[in-house]
């Protein structure tokens, strides 16, 4: 996981961390992080119109979300 | 099918298990069990929003949900 | 196609057909089936909550929908 | 492009053409057609619960929609 | 990134810039530019419903949308 900076952007983009996540099937997906995850964290996102509901009051364009931090000895 | 846990999560994600489960296609969904399925069944899902429509009363940011386990005999 | 069965499901899943069906892409997908297909025919689907939203009055599951069969002359 | 006919379909499914679009990752999907399109023309399409938006006071079946056709100079 | 011309389109898709945007997994995304980017810009898209959200007030057949422009530091 790496952290994205984004200065230009659309307003309703809310401020908090993007992380580039990189999933089990090789691709990879930047989510927003509302959880504070480190480099090497290994974690649950949802994506989607699901992720975007997550943000109460505002329709935020944001459609993958990180929902959980996989505990390491699952 | 294998048992995900997350203590570090969003408050919004219901309480229940989360079971890795692999695709027909070759790769892998992480969804929410309502059912109670064991290692080895085999069980129909469903993605997206339509998932988080299965949680009343809040908006969980759920985007994968075990609905059903195949027959033995199908 | 071949039907599936699944004695063990969610409550909000509606009675009725689910059928596997093939797509043209190489993957399957297991779709509701209100028009009583037979193995063989083909089909249109409608997958999201595009499918979902045909259901009235009911918050169903269901990801994958049969819309319509495909003439044979087409 | 080719024009898909369906004579047994849901009832909600709008009448009008549904023609096979390529894609340029090199599937294929079957669109609905507002505008005409005539075969060999390239158009935009949009998919998921966006395309059945299109749709005023029914709920559509339909999750893939052409939007536009592309201009030959472009 | 190359911009896209659609003269002939439906009447709900807003005016606006659209852009092919090339994804990090190898395919091609057509995204409503609402920031300006130009060749070359690495930018953040989102997919989906929550793309057409970003208009207020209309139901626009969009499903994909900049979001931001990654700071070239990143």
């Amino acid at each position: 996981m790496g952290r994205i900076w984004s200065t230009k952007r659309v307003e309703s983009l809310p401020q908090g961390a993007l992380l580039t996540v990189k999933l089990e099937s090789g691709g990879e997906v930047i989510a927003f992080d509302p959880l504070g995850c480190g480099e090497g964290e290994e974690v649950l996102i949802t994506q989607g119109s699901v992720a975007a509901g997550y943000f109460e009051g505002v329709r935020a364009p944001v459609d993958a979300l990180i929902i959980g931090s996989i505990d390491e000895d699952s």
